[in-house]
Formats: structure tokens, C-alpha cells, sequence
């Protein structure tokens, strides 16, 4: 079988996948949901016939334990999450689990020095609970009393969740990875537009990026449109034009920073009256804290600077402050080498969205393949990939797989787990 | 009785008026609501008392006649309005009514070459059928048939609201002003900061602003804030931003022109989201109607300039055009003459906001004086007016009255009436 139908194959798992929703006409599967029963069996077919043992831990993740040579030797983890988003795409997520399955399939069986561990983590959107990541929280050991109390819109907890699903919540400290863990790898599309302007079909993430969302609020004075002179005004909707456009010119000023006032709402709101209060937000991304830490505190002073000079004044709040997380360097330079040998050049990215691998590497050195994205287009409908590039992701997994089994520094790493 | 004693009572009786509300502990009187005819009965007892002969035309409008020396003698109108807006102050409108009042007052039945007439107009703030100038519109005869049936919330149109107020739809035509009407003055509040910016108690208007009112809407791309790079975007409020400030420039740059944006609505509004549209109002005055329609065609091609150059698109609409109306100069310069006598350095100024004059000015002369407003507020409870620049107000009406009574250029223009 070609890469080309391997990865014809996995699109066409995808879209399987895709038809088990909670929504008629569209994809949505948050946590636990019917659909993700569906999810199970269907992979549980694919991956018992590839020669791995498969269960759902307490968590609702999907796990499929494919034996190494040796009974004892460690294990490499290998997935993706099976949720989504309302209104989804068919592959954020569902991609990186299926091409797993693929990796398995390929091996025909054939036992590697390390055993690998398929993971379909139950939750990562953090759309049920406003949360994310719940199913990658539990394999590092931190799904801990205060999230399974989350509730849910209809004030079901995840603990009742977990429940409901027939699984028990008393059983999550089980679903905590092996200590003979080696490592976490995860392909995942980019959901961005970088890998389509340049050409590439794959990219090998560096980091996932720090966030900041903080909340501004521009406090001037209402007042009437028609009497009230340009130099007598306190226009709250003027400030944060000025302050957003600050917020743009810093970030492009700065290669590596990501702002983005995506929210504005200005009160009262009237054609005919000077806005008396601009509440925006701000986003900020960096793969280093120290440089997002310090965007965050200038754009502030400059949004003091700006509403003090035009005689208003402005609060400011923090809602979140999220850690960069480094991917593994030593997987990083072994995905490059993979990608090298099928012809890809090494596009070396940082990771602006969260994802499990985020998690992972709390506790395990960790890396991410990112597949791209046509249109830059994920949470959506039109969400895609290109059948060659599907292919260059299975025939980099499976070089990459191949190295690991024969580098001597995974052997270092084999030895210590 | 002192000027001072007189402008006291002004207050009071605006305070009074301010007693007869829709609504419970705040001020509203939309057209023929229950208290505009408690108004009309208050002010029908001062009214009577002064010598004045008072009616109710069939627009709703309070008129009031004091008759000349001779009774064929032209007449002066004198005015302002008694509707308000929701959650009212106490003088917009009832101010200039009141200041008319006492004018009569003070004249002790000492009869002039001229007629007065007092107009307390039914409504100018267009509230109940979101078109303002009912009351005025019926004296210079453009209240037609298109206006009648203009319904409110419930569907009760001006034609029914006439009849259920007692009043005579059919009769309005009879509500035109007399031919040989010489002119209209109207006192109001400046509802803006200018005066109490310069430390003035009065100003005259030299001419009331044209209006424009246009809705702009920036489209862009809705993409993820952490994948999307900078320069790979096209965020719709970072485009909205860079047009508000250059609106703002504009204006700030061309003394006689006032640019607001008072509303901004950016979809899908979400922290983490480029956001893929914004919604923009624009609110442009200005004396010259030239300046004004050259300043929406500028910025209008400015916003196509931003949106080209970042890769979106913007459509524009016009909302409203309205033309700026320049009040008579024969009494414009007849109130700087008053306004000198009584002290008060002569102001000139433009209003930024439509009044019933604008409307009077179609079919005779017409002026304005503006009082002092502490803190530019009006449409509010705490809207206020200060005793000594009603007292100065009070002064200032006198000698006009006394100014036109004498001059030579009035007694021509009576002749012509």
C-alpha cells in the first residue's frame, strides 16, 4: 500500500469520524458526548485488527497499547484529541489521532524496541466546561478535585460526566502515564496560514507559545456629536483606535509577538453621541515569557499614556496569563531529519494555539508535526488538508519511528526510563 | 422686580414643568403625552396673566398672542419646545419657553410696534416617532401627509395621536404662521462646553451645522489569534482603527468641523479571533455644506485607501444629508448689539445640534441665543443652567426687544410684512 492511499485512507477515516456528531449537519463532539462512543468503536476495529490492545481510561481517553520487543521496555506516546469545536472541521484533532493509527498499521505488527501508546484524548477544545484540555490533564496527574467539579451549562460536573459516560472518576489516577514514558509526539493541522506561504507541506514546532489576554477599558466622557468641539472631547472610541493601532505597529515591529484586539465595545453607542467608554481586549502571544510579560506591562503603560494625554483614564485587567511551553530540542532535531529524508525542508514554528502536547510536556519531552492548512481555515466547515501532505506526514512518522529505534541517544533515554 | 428675582422663577418654572413626566422620579414628555397638557395649562396661567391670548394649534403646539400697539401690526415669534427626550433634564426646550414667558412679563402690557407670539412647540426631539420637528413643522407647513402617518412603537401614528389628544388633524394647515410674521428668536441651552470653556454666560448662533450620518463596514478575515501571523492578516478593527484616528486628524485639522465615530461593532468579537468585520458610524458637521460633503467624500475614499492597502474591503452608506441652515444676520447682529448692552461679550457661534429654528428658517428670519450649560451636559437629569446667565439671558431679550422696537431696518421689514 502507497503512502498516497495510507493518507487517502486516513482522510477518509477523518470523514468517518466526522458523521459521529451531536448536531445533525454539522460536527460537534464535546466531551463525552454520544458521538464520542462512536469515535471508540470505530477506532477500536481499526486498531485491534493493527495488533493493540485498546481501553478507555477513567478520563474517557482512548488507549491503545501496541507491544514493544521486550515486554518491559518503555513506550513512546503517540495521539491527538478526539473532540471538537461546534460547527468542526473534520481534522483538528481527528487528523493526528488517524495518522497514528496509520503509524501502528504500517509497522504490520512488526515490534519496535519501544512500545508505543496511542492516546484519543477526550477533550481538548474546552468546549463543554470552558476548559480545555481534560483528557491530557488526567495523563499527566492534574485533573485534579477542583476541575472535576467544573459544571457544564446544565450543571452536570465532569465527575458526573465521567459517570454518566459508565466510566468512574475514582479510577483517574490510573489514567496517569506509565513512568517508563519516553516521550510525546503529536501531528496535528497548523491551523494557520505559515505552512501554505511557504509551500511546505509539514513543520516541526519548536514551542507553544505563552498567551496573555488581558481587558482594557477607556473611560472618557459621553457627550453630544453636534456641540461638542474636536479639543474639548474625551473620546473613548478615539483612545483605543489609538491604542490598537500602537497594539498592531509593536507587534509587527517585533517578529516573534502576536497581538490582536479582537473585541471592542463601546458605550453609549450612539451615531450622534462621543463614546464615553471603549472596553477592548488584547491577546499576546511569545514563545518567550519574558518578552510577552514585558509586551504586556508597555502596552499598558502606553495605554495609560495615551488615555492620560487625552484626559481619560483607562483600567486594565489580566484574565489570563499562560506559560510558553519548549518542545523536546532532541525530538525536534529527529523530526528535522525525518523530514529531511522525504524531502521536506525543515520548517522550524512556534505553536500560537494550545494543544495537548502543551500538557504532555509537563511531564515528557514532547514535539508536534503541524500538517499544512489550506486557507489557514480550522474551527470550520471548510477545514482541509492536501492528500500529499497527509502522505509526507505517515512517511515522516514512519522515518522518524525508524530513528528512534535506532539512535543512541533513545537508547540513553530507553535506558533511564 | 430684579432680573436676578426674574431668572429665579425661570428656574422654578422650569422645575414645575419638569414635574409633569410619563414616568415616574425622571423627566420624559414625548408629543401629546399626558404632561404636555399639564404644561399647557401651567404656562396658560402665566400666559394669561401677562396679557397674552392663548390657544392650542392642531399640531399640539402651545401659541400665545400679545398683541402690537396696532392690531394689524406684523409679529415676532418667540419660542422654543416643551417635548423632552427619556430621563430628561429640566431646561432643554422648557428654558426658551420659559425665557419667553417672562419676556411677556416684563413688558407689563406696555404694548410694542409688533406683535409677539409665543410657540411652545409639541415636539422637536423626535423620541415617539423617530422624526423630530413635528410642532415646528406645521408652522411652516411641511407637515404632510408622508409625516401623519409616521406610527410609534404601539402603531399609533401623528394624525391618530393628534385625535386622541382632543385636537383636529384636519386643521393644521391653520397652524402655518401668519404672513406678515417678521421673525423667529429662540433662547435654548448650548448643550455643549464652548461658553463655560470661554467663561461666557451667552452666545449667538451664527448658523446651525449640516449633518451627515454614514455607516461604514470594514470586511476583513476572521482567523485565529495565535496561528495567524501579522503580517498574514486582515483585521477589520485594526483597519477601523487607523480610519477613527484619521477621521479624528481630520477634523481636528479643520476648526469648523466636527467627526465623530460613535459606534463600532466588530463580529465574530472574540478575545482569541481576529476579528473579520467592523462597523462603524461616522457623524459629520459642519457649517458649509461644501466643506462637509467634500470632508464624507474624503473620508470615504481614505477608508477604501486603508482597506485597499491591508487587504479587505469597505462598503459605505449615507444615512442622512442635512443641509446647514445660517441664521439672519440683520439678528444675529442686533443680539451682539443686545449682548454688548447687557454686558456680555459677543460670541458667535455655530450649533452643532438641530433646533426648531432650522426648521422656522425656511419661511422667516430666524436667530438664537445659547445659554452657558456647566459641563456641556444636557439629556440628563443633572443638565443645569446658572441664575446669572438667565438673568443675563432675561437682560439680553429686553434690549433686543426694545432695539427692535426702535430700529429702522425692523420697521422696513414691518412695512414689508
Amino acid at each position: 500500500m502507497s503512502t498516497v492511499t495510507h493518507a487517502e485512507e486516513v482522510i477518509a477515516r477523518c470523514n468517518k469520524l466526522a458523521s459521529f456528531s451531536e448536531d445533525p449537519g454539522s460536527i460537534r463532539r464535546t466531551f463525552l458526548s454520544p458521538p464520542i462512543r462512536d469515535c471508540h468503536r470505530e477506532l477500536t476495529k481499526w486498531l485491534a485488527a493493527a495488533g493493540a490492545v485498546v481501553t478507555v481510561d477513567s478520563a474517557g481517553n482512548l488507549r491503545a497499547f501496541y507491544a514493544a520487543e521486550e515486554p518491559r521496555a518503555p513506550r513512546l506516546l503517540l495521539g491527538s484529541h478526539l473532540d471538537t469545536v461546534p460547527n468542526a472541521g473534520a481534522y483538528d484533532g481527528a487528523l493526528g489521532v488517524l495518522l497514528a493509527v496509520t503509524l501502528l498499521e504500517a509497522l504490520e505488527r512488526r515490534r519496535l524496541p519501544f512500545a508505543i501508546e496511542l492516546v484519543g484524548f477526550s477533550e481538548e477544545e474546552g468546549v463543554r466546561f470552558a476548559t480545555p484540555f481534560i483528557g491530557s490533564r488526567a495523563l499527566v496527574g492534574t485533573l485534579d478535585e477542583q476541575f472535576l467539579n467544573c459544571q457544564d451549562r446544565n450543571g452536570i460536573s465532569i465527575r458526573t460526566a465521567i459517570k454518566d459516560f459508565g466510566l468512574d472518576p475514582e479510577q483517574i489516577p490510573r489514567a496517569v502515564i506509565s513512568e517508563n514514558t519516553l516521550a510525546y509526539l503529536e501531528f496535528h493541522i497548523e491551523q494557520g496560514p505559515v505552512l501554505e506561504s511557504l509551500g511546505q507541506s509539514l513543520g516541526v514546532v519548536e514551542a507553544i507559545a505563552g498567551q496573555t489576554r488581558m481587558e482594557f477599558i477607556f473611560v472618557g466622557r459621553a457627550n453630544h456629536a453636534g456641540t461638542t468641539p474636536m479639543h474639548l472631547r474625551h473620546d473613548a472610541i478615539a483612545a483605543a483606535a489609538e491604542w490598537i493601532l500602537a497594539v498592531e505597529s509593536s507587534a509587527r515591529s517585533d517578529p516573534g509577538l502576536l497581538a490582536t484586539v479582537g473585541q471592542i465595545e463601546a458605550t453609549p453607542g450612539a451615531t450622534n453621541v462621543i463614546a464615553g467608554q471603549a472596553r477592548v481586549s488584547l491577546d499576546l502571544r511569545h514563545r518567550s515569557d519574558e518578552i510577552r510579560l514585558r509586551a504586556a506591562a508597555a502596552l499598558t503603560r502606553l495605554a495609560e499614556e495615551i488615555a492620560g494625554r487625552r484626559g481619560l483614564t483607562v483600567q486594565s485587567s489580566e484574565l489570563l496569563s499562560q506559560r510558553a511551553v519548549e518542545m523536546d530540542p532532541f525530538l525536534v532535531a529527529e523530526i528535522e531529519n525525518a523530514m529531511r529524508t522525504v524531502g521536506c525542508r525543515p520548517h522550524r514554528m512556534i505553536s500560537g494555539a494550545g494543544h495537548d502536547a502543551m500538557i504532555l510536556a509537563e511531564k515528557v519531552p514532547a514535539a508536534m508535526i503541524f500538517l499544512r492548512t489550506p486557507g489557514g481555515i480550522s474551527h470550520d466547515p471548510s477545514e482541509s488538508v492536501m492528500t500529499e501532505d497527509v502522505a509526507k506526514a505517515i512517511e515522516c512518522g514512519l522515518h522518524l519511528l525508524e530513528q528512534l529505534a535506532s539512535s543512541a541517544e533513545f537508547q540513553k533515554r530507553m535506558c533511564r526510563a
